[in-house]
């Protein structure tokens, strides 16, 4: 290209400041440019530096904040029915235990999604997802993990594939069949046996998942029966994820970065040596304050030792029917700032790059620059602080996902 | 009216259910039909009941529930600036004492708001406003506080007034100029006596205000001088609501009380001599979740006192640049029941007919009845419950204020 080929656009976005994330920072553009072709930023930068151009449109802004557009890492975004009658029920006297006894808890989302048909899934997995796109969501990871069968887990990230399809938003599918007890099995190894010899396979054979997650937990699977799991899954070529050091301190976090794992989630048990080896395998640190704030925890992750050791931090909604009915990121973005002292540029680069890291695709998504993806989010703010300022609200002025204002 | 003369309605919706919210009840009526007529309702109750009738227009709202519209009972919305760079400073390690060095705090609030003309605060009011109203809030009240002298004053009553006539939302409007000592005066009394001989007698003159607010506490104004102001107020024909014990009890609710408050907001310190007085006088108590969380507190109001005496309890946003920077009641409704143990009952009549107590308008606003203001929301869920289940997302289905579809 010489000087004098003017660079051609399918759009060109201006009239805003950009907080691009690069390295994590809010590394700002102000009065900016960005230059979009085939879904790429292929030119940003200082506006008054563009060079010739021919833009088949352009977007005048009027002011505002771009950011990239907020990546969700961790949700359990498909399942059946949900549990606001359980949580109405505890509020209004009735114990764990009966709520158990009555077939609450995980086991009626497990049964209420095993029930439901794809449709059924789809549509109400729709209204959640459209409350998090409508807060400036462009990438959700979607977990399985109420099928717990190998039939209902497909069924699940089948859903989580076709919602892709549907929507102007990035789907990552994650297998979370060692999530919790089918009540077909009564014998833990058994079922991880089930899960490594019948389930992973197939997963593979399919195509359907982009990465392995397991609950490592007293009240789920050991720190043995996860290795084992995530052996098989590194043996077929998946990466793993982990939900660990939530309720206790078991070494599974450890044990994950020990298998080079995209992320530790939860994480609020987490000691120096865990954070010792997060930092040297490259694991990412998934903070989800929605289920620390629903379920009244009182032990903080270790943020302190997570930036000593410069273990990048990412925010998650955990968007699930129990612990964290949570559908909007910039929420979990205010209350990791309210409720475990993150700064907001932390917070922002934890809903962008970072989250991006946690998923395995931070070379394309995350941040802004020539190269990636172009999904990127225009707010209605005067500084980027404010997206994890205000608790709710609707701050969006234009979303745009691979290049295309949705 | 024969039984041969059809209901002559301006409009019908059917389709949903019904949380009418009478006597702080969920009040259910399934399969519900609602008749509107010159804004008001003319019929409600269940579809298979409705009698002849003759509308000019029909809405099936295919599902879901409907409510009162949400009242958001206790709000400073109208503001110069925003506090979000005060927000990131004390997050990255700036103490509260720099801030207030550099004349942060509400210091900034109040310079800022008196620098503002009055297009700029009806245009940064209205992005606030528009949040509120998308989930489902028709009626606000706005409070002035950060002008603290009689033009600015006015002048935030003004905006107030000017958003009620912009926007399909009811507005009600309350001085409290007795929010912070302004710049110019030195003397806590000098400002009281300046407030009670000037800045009331010309708010009833003009019109501007429907109450009349204090803040009492040791960092504002002393039971004594709030005491005097209410006296003044009264013998205007004002009625008042105070901001008390939220940080420590000095009286201020029992005081109120005496004057029949309509609410004492905040409330945290609160004791049992205190919570009778309230139920002697009829006063509400209004919650504030979003500034107990957003300050950290750990001193909860005693619900269990409040419900035992029956006072009724209102939920609030108290959307403010510096405690409290929340933009969605329905997020507080949540808090509410998270951080207090509320009902989800108890948390949908806090934001409806306990709100519209709170602001003296329960007898036209705030539950579904023949000859009440058709203000109200149809939601996209399976429960009422559901309200306060999640954290965010969009949930708004229908929102009707007036009788009109907005
Ligand atoms: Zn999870
Ligand atoms: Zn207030």
């Amino acid at each position: 290209m010489t000087n004098n080929t003017p660079l051609r656009l399918d759009s060109l976005w201006r009239g805003a400041h950009v907080a691009t994330m690069k390295n994590g920072r809010y590394s700002v553009i102000e009065n900016a440019a960005i230059g979009v072709s085939g879904g790429r930023i292929v030119w940003i930068g200082e506006a008054a530096s563009l060079p010739a151009y021919q833009a088949q449109k352009e977007h005048d802004l009027h002011g505002g904040w771009i950011t990239p557009g907020l990546i969700d890492c961790h949700t359990h975004l498909v399942f059946g029915g949900n549990r606001a009658g359980e949580f109405e029920q505890r509020l209004n006297g009735v114990s764990y235990q009966d709520i158990a006894k009555q077939g609450g808890g995980i086991a009626s989302s497990v049964k209420a999604t095993r029930n439901a048909s794809e449709a059924e899934l789809i549509a109400s997995a729709s209204r959640r997802l459209k409350s998090l796109m409508a807060d400036g969501v462009t990438t959700v990871e979607i977990k399985s993990g109420y099928g717990l069968s190998l039939d209902s887990e497909l069924k699940m990230l089948r859903v989580a594939t076709e919602l892709g399809h549907q929507f102007p938003v990035t789907i990552k599918r994650t297998c979370l069949a060692a999530h919790a007890m089918p009540p077909e099995f009564d014998d833990k190894d058994a079922y991880i046996d089930f899960l490594c010899e019948s389930v992973l396979p197939k997963m593979v054979t399919l195509g359907m998942a982009d990465a392995v997650d397991a609950f490592c937990e007293g009240i789920a699977f050991s720190t043995e029966q996860v290795e084992r799991y995530f052996k098989k899954a590194q043996s077929l070529g998946l990466p793993v994820k982990i939900h660990a050091e939530q309720l206790s301190s078991l070494g599974g976090t450890r044990m994950a970065a020990s298998f080079q794992a995209l992320s530790a989630d939860h994480i609020e048990f987490i000691e120096e040596t865990d954070v010792k080896a997060m930092a040297a395998s490259g694991t990412v640190a998934v903070l989800l304050p929605g289920a620390f704030f629903t379920l009244k925890e009182t032990q903080r992750p270790p943020i302190d030792l997570l930036r000593q050791y410069g273990v990048p931090m990412a925010i998650a909604t955990d968007a699930n029917p129990g612990t964290s009915p949570a559908l909007s990121l910039r929420l979990m973005m205010n209350m990791a700032c309210t409720l475990f002292a993150l700064t907001p540029e932390e917070a922002l680069a934890g809903a962008t790059i970072h989250a991006a890291k946690a998923l395995g695709m931070s070379d394309t998504h995350g941040s802004l620059d020539v190269g990636k993806v172009a999904d990127f989010v225009c707010w209605d703010v005067e500084s980027p602080g404010e997206l994890s300022y205000w608790l709710g609200g609707n701050l969006v002025k234009a979303r745009v996902h691979e290049g295309k204002l949705h």
